[in-house]
């Protein structure tokens, strides 16, 4: 039984504000937000660091697509991608959109959390698919 | 004539500490690194994206195969992919290695830059080439 936590995103034992789904790929929206559509897109198999995943090109032309539907759908001015990894250890894209006076100052603080109902999450995750 | 910094480096008209370079694509040491081996990777065509740059598999190859080798011949214990565009505008990945105590405490502090001389950056290039 795993504990991975995006393990369990990625079977459906853990719901999500998913965004973006295929075979591979899955996107959903990042439960401690640093803007609005702050998103995280996971390979649905378990592989420790980003590098890792074997087909980089299908991996982030989903960062691609997602990052396009931010500035698309949210307008966005531009979008960050951050891959860490030490907060959860399975594979992570952080697709981050950054907006006029957003409140981060130059690079983004992660301490700046944003809060956003579920109702608002459920809206933001429509807007992203463009619904 | 173009006035962007990561042209003129594509077309050596800056000279860089070169660790990869293809047809396409180009990896160079960030000359105000926050770790040893804090390398760029730029599509030598200008795009103000990296989202923007069409072939986003043999873009991030490049990123995999570098961070590879940070971990393999830097002894990296993990590396970061951050992309931001409000520094330079044309498109770039930062790849940073990690390592035990690199002064970095969680999330890196892009005020930290460290120093190295034009040799010990020379040193550098070659270890992360695998001379």
């Amino acid at each position: 039984m795993t504990t991975c936590i995006f393990c369990k995103i990625a079977k459906g034992e853990i719901p999500c504000n998913k965004v973006y789904e295929d075979k591979e790929y899955l996107a959903f929206l990042d439960i401690g937000p640093i803007n609005k559509g702050h998103t995280l897109i996971i390979p649905k198999k378990h592989f420790r660091w980003v590098y890792d995943v074997p087909d980089q090109g299908g991996y982030w032309a989903v960062a691609q697509k997602v990052a396009q539907s931010l500035v698309k759908n949210l307008g966005a001015e531009y979008v960050m991608f951050i891959t860490w990894g030490e907060e959860v250890h399975h594979a992570h894209i952080h697709v981050i959109p950054r907006y006029e006076n957003d409140g981060h100052v130059g690079f983004p603080d992660f301490q700046k959390k944003k809060s956003f109902s579920a109702d608002e999450m459920k809206e933001i995750e429509k807007q992203i698919k463009g619904e």
